[in-house]
């Protein structure tokens, strides 16, 4: 059961594939206000005739609009920077004056190092990408690690459960405990807890892992994690 | 199918929690020659009488014996450096005179950094436990990184199979592809990998992960991790 009742969410970034495909999937499996938002509006409003197709074929009922990111931040309760590592701080700062006063920022961020033979974490001098978002926004929004190790292919697959873990981070207990139970509303994911964001470097590194898995290994495609 | 075929395996250091857990499950599900090792070779047979105690009881025929860490390595075809990450270099030093020509190093070590809240990753300046391992190797020793993410505990429980995965990284595919089959003849253990040593920071990276789920989840005990 969740903490969250009729809340609106704002995926910054969700015109991308991985923002469009958690968008998509909140819009399918939550009864939450979705708002889709990019750097420019049109584009956002234009994503959103999309998702609507494919929720409308895939038989949800789904609430989804579209808006500029600090518009689309403006009153939503749950912010969701989905945006490469290297957006992630002039995504915060565009939205930073426009975060109610109950908001929680996400930050599903990890600093990449791709080379020929697989990927490595790069993460910000502050130490990970949560931590970035953590410094960027204003004192009193609560910042949260999650969504980090789900692959946008699976989040797009909205008739299929994701059957995977999401690992969240974040200093308030009371928001991480709020961002847990919406993951848990996916269908398939299990959130589990990771503690501060002191511990987000580790929760992070697991994203290039997973690429690097994927990489070397064929058949493997889309792959998430799961704690067993 | 294995490659490896009446092979001896070395465990150094498998008087411990976890080299003792590794040594007893490769004697359980394997038919190789598993050789415990200990800087103390009348600890190493001191452990072999309960090993031996501990397979006879499940039924399991296997050869196993004890022996100091570098009479171990002596001869063996495999040798797996089954001690803490502090240790890893003085136990390679210890042994290096001793590998012999068709000898495969393995290290399944991690440099952890333990604080109040969870753990972090902790690597030596070249890079990971593994690269490492494979600087104090002597240049034509193949140095495989693998078994980093079992709990001992599920090593331990050899009635049982582990159903995760592990992730295997080295240089050199041949050896790469002998350890990847070795690992699978453990019961329901997946071998992934993940590439030449240079991933190996990403790989060790997951075991702070693991140890950080399993401090914030109550309920969650020696877990593994599968992909999927």
């Amino acid at each position: 059961v969740s903490h969250l009742r009729d809340v609106q969410i704002a995926i910054l970034g969700a015109t991308g594939d991985f923002g469009g495909a958690l968008a998509l999937r909140l819009a399918a499996d939550t009864d939450h206000e979705t708002v889709v938002g990019s750097r420019d509006p049109s584009r956002a409003r234009d994503a959103v005739e999309d998702y609507r197709e494919t929720l409308a074929d895939a038989g949800a009922d789904a609430s989804i609009s579209g808006a500029g990111n600090a518009d689309a931040a403006d009153g939503a309760d749950v912010v969701i920077a989905a945006v490469q590592a290297y957006h992630l701080e002039s995504t915060v700062e565009t939205v930073a004056d426009r975060l109610g006063d109950d908001a929680i920022l996400v930050s599903p961020a990890v600093g990449l190092d791709a080379h020929e033979d697989g990927f490595g974490y790069r993460p910000p001098d502050v130490g990970s990408a949560t931590a970035l978002a953590a410094e960027t926004a204003p004192d009193d929004v609560p910042v949260v690690g999650a969504f980090h190790s789900i692959a946008a292919g699976s989040l797009a697959a909205i008739d299929e459960p994701l059957e995977i873990d999401t690992l969240v981070v974040g200093d308030d207990a009371d928001a991480r405990g709020q961002i847990a139970d919406l993951a848990e509303e996916l269908s398939g994911l299990r959130a589990l807890h990771a503690g501060p964001i002191a511990n987000a470097a580790v929760v992070e590194s697991l994203t290039p892992l997973q690429l690097t898995v994927m990489r070397h290994n064929d058949g493997l495609h889309d792959v998430g994690v799961k704690f067993q």
